[in-house]
């Protein structure tokens, strides 16, 4: 199967030295390299962006692991990893939208990013209704809460 | 700056051999790798799944452009590669929330993923609107339709 090599764009940075819970008061700049800067010229015109970033921290045992009780809670049934938000992924990809506060030239400042101090960022997309809302209603398993940021 | 290696998890089959609009009708089989199959598992609670896929189509070329008309219509702004969903950017990334119809074994059918047969995908998440809607409403800019897909 196809191998894939991106390079880094940028590295976020923030107060957080340790996986936690509840990200969303959590401020972070995002630093790209200063080769993209131009590249984000228009992006201050929207109030939320998507992050792509990789888990840099994630271990070899996370990555093969292939079922998991959500939030280690053996109360709550066997996921799948990928029916799951967990960060124990084959591709340890990191995905959030959060709000964008401020461009100031090659950086960005959000809140919301559940991101450590240090991690790289893949890629960053403006939030777009088109692509990321469901068309319609969706509906959700009972465990997704607990399942998130596992 | 770092780089990372990621190994595709599946690939895209579907009817589609060269870039089109209106995206939203096309079905697609996202085939996953047997050794991801149970990874899947619980995933058929979710009606919309976000797939992240590898744009291996994009010329180098395309990756190195900064700024750009969106759709190519000079009659729009210039934007920055990053503030478009343009598949002009320097990780060519795509990401998608996508419809799931049906999980059989390690392959699903999606409806509305802008991929072209043969596709390599990177993850599979399940829709989340923790991670993936805005909190409060967002805002964007006029040029923003008209940008996607480009």
């Amino acid at each position: 199967m196809k191998r894939v090599t991106l390079k880094a764009i940028g590295t976020v940075h923030n107060a957080v030295r340790e996986g936690r819970q509840g990200w969303g008061q959590v401020t972070s700049e995002i630093e790209l390299l200063p080769e993209h800067t131009e590249r984000l010229d228009g992006i201050e015109d929207y109030s939320h962006i998507q992050v792509i970033f990789y888990l840099d921290r994630v271990t070899r045992r996370e990555r093969g692991m292939k079922k998991f009780h959500p939030l280690d809670r053996e109360d709550l049934p066997l996921m799948g990893a990928l029916a799951t938000r967990s960060q124990r992924r084959p591709n340890p990809i990191g995905l959030t939208t959060v709000r964008l506060l401020e461009r100031k030239g090659n950086t960005l400042l959000v809140t919301g990013l559940d991101a450590l101090d240090g991690t790289p960022v893949l890629d960053i997309k403006p939030y777009s209704p088109g692509h990321d809302l469901p068309p319609r209603g969706y509906r959700a398993r009972l465990g997704e809460k607990a399942g998130r940021g596992t």
